[in-house]
């Protein structure tokens, strides 16, 4: 059975050796010093450990089960969520006048890696109320504000997210479900939806949905969706729970993972639905949360790599498999364990050295998301709206890749469920498809976060590479051979693939969007290479002054040189690619492929 | 639910068009006339597609269920495995002697591929069946295999593979079931196997396994292993059924995928087994099949990932989602079909390319194979070897990457099982486990077949592909352009990579094995680019011939030249990471991981 442990210690490494998040000038992050962060991050490591760890692979096995319309929650999710609800832990970086503790979004960042790592299935009940929550914080009413959030905050009510319908999920301007105006300014919401995590189950007393819908008459496709409050009980004024609304549990999919969430097919029938913000304005107040929400599945990628590599890791050491090729290192035992061959370690390299910069990389986001919402910075605003798909599409592209690679250390045993590492890598499956399938992550990214503001963002993003080389180019000479000069040159792919697209993508918009997978990818690679280039430096700087723990540090230095040696040259390839162009791309008619 | 059509088409193209089977000078090849081929093909297709594809799906749901020792396959196998027998398809390329139609091998294999493809876990009972026949048949004496092969080539009896162990798979030297010699010549065998597929179920009336084991007394480690033949019920001397032998399962894995074959457990207590070919030459025995073997597993990343892409390319022709960037397509519809997307499309010509290079890529091995055993070629034979950790290992690695893209174009469709895209990354996920990880083949490649033979085998692939590069270079210029001058390249990389393992993989084998996986998946890509320009070439001359199917040979051309822009430049990097050294991958101290 698999086991988790909590990456504490080097996400105070990220948090207060890279980042430096107290000197960082954001509203709330002076409070962020090392004994405080360190205190949240330990404790929710020992939940996350002991509690969500240990129903991991319960949740997989049992399921969700309906039974007349009501959908129960594999054994023990349900104490455990009381246990989560009674640490404070769901409402960590929600607004303090609605019950929540005010942090700020990186400390709920840090956090949810460990919930995600921990068991992701169980996860999900309470991040998509997050999501849910804050679309009402940043859109409803004081009086929806009032009535939902308290509760929302303290999970006593979850929430969902009602976007995709039978017949459309990316392209929502085909959406069918209908909101008919009602005398008293409320709605009847009627359509069905599918897809919908934690549509239905046992664990909280109400559900809120927000329902995207079409106001009968209101304009064609997209900008005639609207966004709706539809709750399960109706709430009366006092905030008790009233009628049952029309809103019920079609049937649960069965899926290739996540199986401890419920994802439900909603049937909506005349059910009373509040408008959440303006009229026809709904995609616009869905997706004010897109960079979180999408932060948050790119760190599932993340979540799911690294337990995966915690247990590979400790495969490798414990399965006695064939001797060393250099001569045996355990000569008393009857074989070496597995972390002796030169492909394991490539393969434990590999996971390692991703999940360390990934992790890094979902810190510097969530940064960002507070410098734009504390400070109103409204340059980190565009960074992390250009970087947002990247985060979301690479990371979860990848991470899936190494939940890959991690269960194949476990050779034929990696393949047996009882093993736990099947789970990992299906369970990571789902988070390259949800909150925008990938390709619409690269089509976001090249179609619209390239250009936007005038590419202000993305010039923003080379300056930034740029000048971080420069400065630090004569930190030692070893270091600017081992991470700046391998950070330049993969910069340099980078942009020459922008340029390929300003020069080629106007005459055929083709020529950037058959390209746009691998821009994506090779992006990730270069702010993976940046969060290396970061990281090095820090540990170089904790060496030279003498640190306490030089082996952390040396171990940290080694890990991102083995990043750039062996993954930052990904670029290259990719650059080929996208400067192959849209031709053999788009060659065939549609008929005779 | 998905469905399957055999590529016969394809396949007679590969077999008569670029391999030329005819003119090969192989014994029995002289009857692989185009018509003769077809009727095979046409008929195998029909039974794939008609009988196997449709019980893919019921044998992943219901799953293999044990009870009171008996193994009960899923509903309609055994109907269709009667159909299966009695249309002769289970002994199509075994003697006529006993019973096989004595077809060439690369009959079997095609066949083989529409098999797998549409119901891998299905046809894994007669897979095994083969391999096992085919030991006795190299190792039995005439006596064994009288008794037992009629009844194997018909698959009235099945037979299994018994060689990992609880606490050993790749390093079978540590192996623990033991064999008594008893006084008839039988031995006693004792222990417990693991992993093994097809080991019990309700399909035939008695299953002959191989079992590797230690005869007491025996060499210590892997140079003591033995090959026991141990069969479920003792074959009286009269050739019908004795008692029942000692063997039994103790319980069935619950596994990721090919859910519809019994993975067993099996216990060996006291089984009365017969030793096959020498004592203490088990593993030699074992593995003379084993290009054969590991071929077969190439072929089933080939076929998952083909049936897979014909699956998403349905779907990319039916799901309406989204407008083409370049103008509607279809302005009468309520949205364009997704194949209009560029990154959709480079999805799908990634899965088209790779599934038509790669099906070349096992047929052109199957004639190795051929000339090897029916002409006695030991070039080929040298070839083969070498090729087959290449087959194997890229195939299928490259084969699941290619199922997890097919999933994906369906969305979030792609993650409920009713739409069976699932199934086939799951049921695709185990052939780069089983028959030697693919970190196994890849220190097969590097650390053993690169060198056999004084390297003369590497060293005939480079000149093969100098010569078909000089050969064809005078074809036509676009030909040179888009086939000869990128496959050059390739194989220069590949080139640089064998130099760099023998000038600096003597002083430390780590600096070979360490780049180990990364030469097995350039060699792979330079395989398929001999493959794609071997393709082009005969495209090219059809075209130039005016053929009457120049739509064929023009998409045959177009997707070539996908292939050769899009994917072959990968050695490069594969190269890059391989000059990187060991050093980045050897850094750490295990403890510091």
């Amino acid at each position: 059975m698999p086991t988790y442990t909590a990456p504490t210690k080097d996400m105070q490494f990220v948090l207060h050796d890279v980042l430096k998040v107290t000197e960082a000038k954001i509203p709330g992050y002076e409070d962020l010093e090392p004994d405080f962060t360190s205190a949240i991050l330990e404790e929710a490591g020992k939940l996350t450990s002991e509690v969500l760890a240990p129903l991991n692979a319960v949740g997989d096995k049992e399921g969700c089960r309906l039974e007349n319309g009501v959908v129960y929650t594999p054994t023990g999710f349900k104490a455990a969520f009381d246990q989560v609800r009674e640490g404070g832990w769901t409402g960590l970086d929600m607004p303090e006048q609605y019950g929540g503790q005010g942090m700020p979004y990186v400390m709920g960042t840090a956090v949810g890696e460990m919930f995600s790592a921990a068991n992701q299935a169980f996860t999900m009940y309470q991040g998509l109320t997050h999501g849910a929550a804050s679309a009402i914080l940043a859109h409803g009413t004081d009086a929806q504000k009032d009535t939902y959030l308290p509760k929302m905050t303290s999970c006593e009510w979850t929430g969902t997210m009602n976007l995709t319908e039978p017949h459309c999920g990316t392209d929502l301007g085909l959406m069918r479900t209908k909101a008919a105006p009602q005398d008293d300014g409320s709605y009847k919401i009627t359509g069905q939806k599918i897809f919908i995590s934690s549509g239905e189950h046992d664990m909280a007393d109400n559900i809120i949905h927000l329902v995207l819908a079409k106001i009968e008459g209101g304009p064609e496709g997209i900008k005639g969706v609207s966004l709706f409050i539809v709750p399960k009980f109706i709430v009366n004024e006092d905030g008790s729970l009233g009628a049952r609304n029309g809103v019920s549990v079609g049937s649960i999919e069965e899926k290739m993972g996540i199986h401890g969430n419920s994802t439900c097919v909603m049937n909506y029938d005349d059910a009373t639905g509040y408008l959440l913000g303006t009229e026809h304005k709904g995609m616009r107040a869905m997706f004010t949360m897109m960079n979180e929400a999408r932060l948050g599945v790119g760190m599932q990628g993340l979540a799911q790599a690294d337990v995966a590599y915690q247990n590979a890791l400790a495969y490798a050491h414990d399965r006695l498999q064939g001797r060393a090729v250099t001569g045996s290192e355990h000569p008393d035992k009857p074989a070496d364990p597995l972390i002796v061959h030169p492909d394991i370690r490539r393969s434990l390299m590999d996971q390692k050295s991703f999940a360390e910069g990934a992790r890094a990389f979902i810190l510097w986001g969530a940064t960002m998301i507070d410098a734009a919402h504390r400070s109103e910075d409204k340059d980190a605003d565009g960074l992390v709206s250009l970087l947002t798909p990247v985060i979301k599409g690479f990371l979860t592209d990848v991470g899936y890749d190494m939940t890959v690679k991690a269960q194949q250390v476990y050779g034929g045993h990696g393949y047996i469920e009882e093993w736990g590492m099947s789970q990992f890598t299906r369970d990571a499956r789902i988070a390259m498809i949800y909150e925008g399938a990938n390709g619409v992550q690269a089509l976001d990214l090249v179609g619209r976060k390239l250009a936007q503001d005038g590419g202000k963002h993305v010039m923003a993003f080379f300056d930034l590479v740029k000048s971080f080389c420069k400065d630090n180019a004569d930190l030692n000479e070893e270091y600017a051979r081992d991470f700046i000069e391998p950070l330049k040159a993969a910069s340099k792919d980078l942009q020459a693939a922008g340029m390929y697209f300003m020069q080629n993508g106007m005459k055929n918009p083709n020529n950037a969007l058959a390209g746009s997978n691998d821009f994506m990818h090779m992006f990730g690679h270069v702010c993976l290479g940046l969060m290396w280039a970061m990281m090095g430096k820090a540990s170089t700087e904790a060496l030279a002054n003498g640190t306490s723990d030089a082996t952390f540090h040396e171990t940290k230095l080694a890990t991102g040189r083995y990043y750039m040696a062996r993954q930052l040259p990904a670029t290259a390839l990719h650059l080929t690619r996208i400067q192959s162009g849209a031709d053999t791309v788009m060659a065939l008619d549609a008929a005779n492929f």
